[in-house]
C-alpha cells in the first residue's frame, strides 16, 4: 500500500488528486497540506466527501509517506521537492518548476531564479506516451502542463515521422476555467467569464510556449532544420473543466501520401489513455470530461489546401492535463498498473 | 437635458446605468466616478462602448449635474448623499443606506452606526408601483434592493386587500451572480458557481429581510395583528443576470373567493413595468432579462391546499432590481416620462 | 458475478447506469438495449468509453442475465417488467410504472390504463432509507423519482416523529436539465434554458405529486388527521445535473422543543448515502454532484416565525435521483454491499 | 416612417429583428409571419415584450410594406424574395440564397437547384464595410452569414493591400448556440452542449466556406495568383450568443514591415460598427455581446514566426452576424442613418 502526501491539497489539482485516490486500491492518503486552512478538514471545504485533516507544511510527516505530490505554486514547489528528495522520497511535481531543462529559459519565463537548477536534469518530463521508461526509473517527475499535453499528443506521431513541411505548428487551444486555479480574480469571476470567450496571452506570450517548444523539439530530434515552433493561442472557455486544441500543420510532399489515421492508430494502440477516434468522428470535450483520456481526431484537407492536416485533441485539463496524469506517473514510478485509480 | 453624475460607475449597477443612459434622450452623463481607476476611461474596462473618462470623488464637478446616482457601498453612500444634497442636487441612492427608516434596525443589520440618520425620514423608498407620488416630490430616493422588489411586487395587491390568513409569507428567491457585485471572491468564482445552486443566508439572516418586512408592513398598514413576516431564502443561480421569487401565502376564507388574477390585472393595469401574465402562463427569467419589466404569474392551488396561493415574480436584478428602477425613479423625480431610456 | 441487462441504455439514466457499472466489481453488463440504434455500439454515441453493442428488445438474451434495469418510458416499462419477471429474473424499474400503488391514481396521473395492475402490490418502493428490508426480499423494485427522493429524505424524520403542526409541506425544488430526458424539445434547447430559471408544472400538477404524497403518508402512517400534502413547485435550472429542494414545514409546539439536528444525525447515522451537514453548513448541489449522496441541512427559524423549520436537500438527479439509487437497490436485492459501484 | 414585414419572425434572427425594430425611430413593424403559429401573438412566445399578431404567408399584406426581411430557410427564402421583388418592394434576405453568385456552387453547397438564379446578379452582398455604395442602390441584399462576417472583416485590410505570402488563411471560429437556430435537435440539447466545446463540419465542409472564399477573392481581386483559400474550423460554444474568430495569416516580406495596427485603424476609422482595439487589448465576445459592433485586435508574432500575423474578431452572431447587419443594410437601402436602431 503506497503512502501518499499532497502539498497544496485545496486547489483544484489537489482536490482532484484526493478524489482520484479514493478509487486507488494500492495507495492511501496519509496527509493533505494546506497552509491557509490548518486545523480544518477537507470535508469543511468540500462537504460530503472526505474527512482528511489539513496540516501545515512544517507538520507534514514526510517519513510516513513514499511519494509526495506537489500542487504548490512554482518556486515554492521546487523548494519542497528538494526537501522531499533529500528525505529519500519520490516526488511528482505538478508545478512548472522542473519542466524546462534550461534554467535560463525558466528564469526568463517565470521571472525568478530557479531555486534548484541542479535538479533540472534529474527530473523526467511526465508524458508517459513518450517517456514511459524514464519515468519508471526516476524519483522526480515534472508533470506536464495541460496545454502542452493537449498540443504535444496530436503532434507526436507527425514529428516522430518528420512530416512537417514547415517548422510551424498552429495550436488554437481552449480551456475551462479550473485551469486558472482557485484563487479569486476578475478573470475568473462568474459574470466576467460566463457567456463569453476570451483569448489571452495571445502572440506566444503564454508560459507554456517554451515548454511546448522544448518537448516538440526533443521529439523532432533535429529532423527539422532550425527546430520547430508552435504558434499557441489560449482561449478561456465558460466551462469548469475540459480543454480542446485544434492543431494545424503543413505536410511535406511525401507525408501527404501517408495514411495518418493508420499511423496514429498504430502509434497509440497500446496507450491506455489515448484514443484515436475513428475516421469521421471529431474529438470533443464531452468525450473525455472527468476521465484521464485524450481523444484525438484527424482531419485531412483537400483541394487547394491538401498540403495541410488538421487535428483535434480533447482532454480534461484537471485529469489527463494535471492530476490524472500525475497519478499515472506515480503508478509508473512504483511499477503499478498504469491505469489503477483512473478507470 | 438632465445632467447626470454616477459614483461607483465600474461596478455592475454603475455600468448598467451607463448602458441605459446611452438610450435616454433627455439626459446625458457628465461624469463617472471610480476611485480605483482614475485616469482611465470606461472603454478601457468595457471596450467598444464608451469613452467617458473616470474621475476620483474629489474631482467630481457636482455643480455641473442635476442628479447623482450613488452605486457606492453602504456607509460611503450616505456620506456622499449628504454632500450632494447639501450642494442642492438630487440623489438616487442604490445602496441600502436610506431604505430602512429606523437607524437602530439599520445599525443591527449593517453593523455600523448610520452616518446620517437625520436623512432617513427625508428619503422615499423608490418603488414607483407604491410610492410614485412621493418619489416625484423628493430629492432623495432610496432605490429598493433586488430581492425586496421581486418579493414585494407579487405580495402588494394581497396586502392591500388584507388577504392573508396568517402573518407569514414564504419567499423562495433565486438570483443571478451579478447581484453579488463585481469584487472577486470564492463565492463568485466561476468554477464554484457553475453547474450548481447554492442557498445562502438561509433562515432569515439576509440583510434584505428587515427591508422586506418594513415595506410589507407599511403596505399592510396594521391590517394584520402583530404584523406580517417574510421567510426569505435566497439561492445563487449559475447565471449572470435575472431573479425569480416563488411566493407562498395562505389566504383568509373570504380571500379564497376572490379572483386574484383580475385583482392583479387591475392593480397593475397602468404600470408600465409590471406585467401580470395571462392565466396559464408562468413567469420566467427569460421573459424579463435585460428589461425593466417585472413579470408576475398567479397559481391558485386546489384540493387539500386550496387555502394557499402561489405566485411567481421574475425581474432582471440589474434593471428593475437596481439600475433600471433607479432611472425610472429619476424620471419621476424630474417629471419626465417614466419609461424614457427603459423601453 | 451478477449479470446485468439494461433496457433504454442510451438515455441519460441508461448511460449513467453503464458508467456506474464500469466500477462495480461484482457485476458485469451483458447487454444494453436501444431500439433506435440497433447495430451501433455505445462508443458510437459516447466515444472513448465503452464498446458494448446495442441490441433490439426482441434480441435481448433474458436467459443470460440475473437482473434487468428498465429505463424505458412508462407503460412500455411495465410491459417489459412483466416479461422479465415471467422469465424468473429480477427488475429494477426506473420508470414511474410501479411507484403508485393505486391503479386509478396511476391512470389519472399518467393518462393511460396501467398495463399490469396485478404487479403493483408486488413492487417495493426503492428508497433504502425507509424500505431497505423489503427491497432485499423483492424481485421488483420501483425506483423512486428524483424529485420525490429529494423531498422525502428531508421530511422523513419529521413525519416519523409526527412533528407537523399542519398537514402541508412546501417543497420548492430545482432540477438540472438531464432530468427532462435526452429527447430534443424546445424546453431543453440550450438557448431556451441557458441564463434562465423556469418554474413549470406549478400548482401541484407535476406527475411526481401523487408519488410524494403517497410515500409521505405511508411514512406518516395516519399520525396526521386527513393526511399530509405537499405543495410542490419544480423549477428548471440551467445546469446539466443536480437537484435541490428547499422544504418549509410548520412544527407542533412540542416539536419546536426538539433538537432536530440531533434527531436527523441519529436517524441517518448508518445511512451510507445520506449526510446530515453540521450545524451552520448549507446543502448545495456542488457537494453531491456525480455522487450518490444526499446532503441535508437543517435551518431552524427564530422570532415571529419560530414555529417553522426550513430544510435543504441536495442530490444528483441522475445518481441518487435515478441510476445510483437503482444500483443501490440492486445491491440490496442480491445481498451485496450496498455501496459497491457507488463510492 | 418605413413599413416593415418580417417572414420567419419566431426564429432567433426574426425575434432579434423585432427587438431591434422596437428602438428604430423611422420604421415600424407592419406584419410578422410565422407559418407554425398563425393566430398567436409574439407575446405568446416571448411574454412581456410585444403584441404583434403572427400571420401566415398567404395573408401577408405586401402592399402595406416598403421592405421585407426574410428569415426563412434557404430555397423558401428565394421564392419569397422573387414574389416580394415582383410586388415592387425591397428585400433583405437573411438566408444564404443570394450570397453565392454562382448557381452551380450554390447547388453543390445547398444540395438543390437554385429557384431563381436570374436574381443572383441582382443581389448585393450586404457587408457595408466593403459594399456600402452598391447596397444603397439595390433592392435585394444578401445578408452575410455570421461566420463570413467575423472572418472577412479582419482579413479585409490585408487582402486590399495584397499582404499574404501564401494563399491560405486559417480561421478558427467559435460560435454560440443561437447560430444553430431554434429548431430542437440533439446538437442543441442543453445537456449535450453545456460544459463542452465541439468542433463540427471540420476540414472545410461547412456551407460558409464557399461564401467566405468568394468574398475574400472578390476583395483580393486577383492579386494572389490562383486565389486565396480559407481553412475554416467552426466550434460550438456553450453560450447563447456571440462569435469569435481567430485568424492566422502569413505575410509577404514587405508586409512584415507594415504597421498593420495603423492600417486597420485608418481603414475602419469611419465605420460605425467596427472597432479596432488599441494595441495590447484582445477582442473578446463580452465586448460586443448584444451590440452590432465587430471588435478586431491585431497580434503580430515575433522570433521564428515573425512572418505570421494573428488577428481576433468578435461579433454577436445574432446582431452584426445577422439581424443587426440586416437592419444596417435596410438603413443604407433607404438613405437613413446607418446607425438608427442599432445604438
Amino acid at each position: 500500500m503506497l503512502r501518499i502526501g499532497i502539498f497544496g491539497a485545496t486547489g483544484y489539482t489537489g482536490l482532484e488528486l484526493v478524489r482520484l485516490l479514493q478509487n486507488h486500491r494500492q495507495a492511501r492518503l496519509v496527509f493533505a497540506h494546506s497552509e491557509s486552512n490548518p486545523g480544518a478538514k477537507l470535508s469543511d471545504i468540500i462537504p460530503c466527501l472526505y474527512d482528511v485533516p489539513l496540516i501545515k507544511a512544517d507538520d507534514a510527516p514526510l517519513a510516513d509517506v513514499d511519494v509526495v505530490f506537489s500542487c504548490l505554486p512554482h518556486a515554492a514547489s521546487a523548494e519542497l521537492a528538494a526537501r522531499v528528495l533529500a528525505a529519500g522520497k519520490k516526488v511528482v511535481d505538478l508545478s512548472a518548476d522542473f519542466r524546462l531543462t534550461n534554467a535560463a529559459v525558466y528564469e526568463k519565463t517565470y521571472k525568478h531564479v530557479h531555486p534548484h537548477p541542479e535538479l533540472l536534469t534529474r527530473a523526467v518530463y511526465g508524458l508517459p506516451e513518450r517517456y514511459r521508461e524514464r519515468i519508471a526509473q526516476t524519483d522526480l517527475v515534472a508533470n506536464p502542463g495541460c496545454y502542452p499535453t493537449s498540443t504535444i499528443l496530436p503532434a507526436l506521431p507527425l514529428l516522430e515521422a518528420g512530416a512537417l513541411a514547415e517548422p510551424v505548428l498552429i495550436a488554437d487551444s481552449k480551456s475551462g476555467v479550473s485551469g486558472a486555479g482557485r484563487k479569486p480574480s476578475t478573470t475568473t469571476h462568474f459574470v466576467e467569464v460566463n457567456e463569453g470567450l476570451t483569448p489571452y496571452n495571445v502572440a506566444n506570450v503564454h508560459r507554456h510556449v517554451p515548454e511546448i517548444d522544448q518537448v516538440l523539439n526533443d521529439i523532432d530530434n533535429g529532423r527539422t532544420p532550425g527546430g520547430v515552433n508552435v504558434i499557441f493561442t489560449p482561449h478561456l472557455l465558460p466551462i469548469s473543466r475540459g480543454m480542446l486544441t485544434t492543431l494545424y500543420v503543413r505536410l511535406t510532399p511525401e507525408a501527404r501520401q501517408t495514411d495518418w489515421q493508420s499511423v496514429f492508430e498504430k502509434r497509440y494502440a497500446n496507450e491506455p489513455f489515448v484514443r484515436v477516434l475513428p475516421r469521421g468522428q471529431t474529438a470533443s470535450i464531452a468525450h473525455v470530461a472527468r476521465t484521464n483520456m485524450a481523444a484525438i481526431s484527424l482531419h485531412p484537407l483537400g483541394g487547394a489546401v491538401a498540403d495541410r492536416l488538421l487535428l483535434v485533441c480533447a482532454i480534461d485539463n484537471l485529469t489527463k492535463g494535471a492530476s490524472g496524469q500525475a497519478l499515472q506517473n506515480m503508478n509508473l514510478m512504483f511499477g503499478l498498473d498504469e491505469r489503477e485509480g483512473l478507470r
